[in-house]
């Protein structure tokens, strides 16, 4: 699933305003002639974005899958659609089943704001020094207890996780940086964590060991601020044996 | 200026509705504390961008220009922004005295529709030979009467214009294309009728020799339908002596 979460209150269903999971389940209970849960591999923010959120339901549409991904792109808001639809293997879990995902971060850094791209980065005024920002997001690597930059979102309350990529990749124009990250799970709100940390490194306000030390404290109260949710984008999902990022 | 036009009913001043001169005066009204008259070089339509819109307007401001702009920017609502603030010479008017105008329409070549993308793109489902497309497009080039495309916007009724470049660059995206446009002026409605009449050929409905017959034909009826606006954006306005583009 793609989507544009500017005007939507997450993915997860909520009463009384949009989310991306409810403007979903209401076009598949159109369709489908019956009410059909969805469940999504992550729950993002009010405001995040997504180009390759994953959820599965269970139907049982007899017609082909691209006669029902066309009738729910038709239906669908432009800010939301359905990029691919296939049948899943017997068992699998969009959630569940999930072994690594990865999200990316955008930052513009630049002197002044440009209305043409404001909705898909954050915009920094500050001169930011992004090879510090590496140099800290590199501590973020391996398996470590990632406490200090969010909160456990499942029935399960370990906030362990692993992190097989935290890096900063320019942008195809010169004033952007895309922060990618790619891990096992993770915490609510903990790519905009670290990601508020990381600007504290990058503007100087703390050094790249000084991350490393907030990282290992586990503690909360010692991370930065939560980045605001336009510049981040839950990227891809992935699943099962022979994934090259498979735990 | 740039802007995002997905909210406004165009650059110029309408009552009761919003346009993006109607809100720089409002805010150089309030900084000037006087009312400020604002000239565009580029009357854009309900829906079009401009990343270099260039304006001109008269005050008697007595401190720094960096802080007439600033002032600007603190003001004007997200999708508006001053991104230079220079001081004019004599006689200069944004409109009269612009030689070149560059405008970029963006296509995106694909079978589904992009939330992420939709607001600055034409999405375009069917299959495109955008070589076809290029070969028309250089019937553009030269002087011509563009009747065929749209009428004159100003007091003078020539619909003569002269382009400099009419090429279709590939995006960063493999799935996209920018159409560039730059000339010595445009008709109302007349990238996006061209615009209009390439699809035409892109699709196979038209050869790029029929284009060149439509461009000659001076009539109205024979071009394409006028693309939607969110694909288009001026790029930006040249100026005077020296400029490579001038006539």
């Amino acid at each position: 699933v793609e989507y544009d979460g500017t005007s939507y209150h997450g993915w997860q269903l909520q009463k009384n305003v949009p989310t991306v999971q409810g403007s979903i389940e209401k076009v598949l209970g159109k369709i489908l002639g019956a009410p059909t849960r969805v469940h999504g591999a992550g729950r993002t923010d009010a405001g995040v974005h997504a180009q390759g959120q994953v959820a599965h339901f269970l139907s049982n549409w007899a017609r082909s899958l691209v006669e029902l991904q066309r009738a729910c792109n038709a239906l669908l808001p432009p800010d939301i659609s359905i990029a691919e639809l296939t049948q899943a293997p017997d068992g699998f879990h969009a959630r569940h089943s999930a072994r690594a995902k990865r999200y990316v971060y955008t930052i513009r850094n630049a002197p002044l704001r440009s209305p043409l791209r404001r909705l898909y980065c954050l915009h920094v005024a500050s001169r930011l020094d992004v090879s510090l920002m590496q140099e800290a997001a590199e501590h973020l690597l391996g398996s470590h207890d990632f406490a200090a930059f969010g909160s456990p979102t499942d029935g399960t309350p370990s906030t362990v996780r692993e992190m097989w990529e935290a890096r900063f990749e320019s942008g195809e124009q010169g004033d952007t940086w895309h922060f990618v990250i790619c891990g096992s799970g993770f915490l609510r709100y903990m790519v905009r964590s670290i990601v508020g940390t990381l600007l504290w490194t990058g503007t100087g306000k703390i050094r790249p060991e000084e991350f490393r030390l907030v990282l290992e404290s586990r503690d909360r109260s010692r991370s930065g601020p939560t980045a605001p949710p336009h510049g981040l984008c839950l990227v891809s999902v992935e699943y099962g044996v022979g994934d090259a990022t498979e735990s």
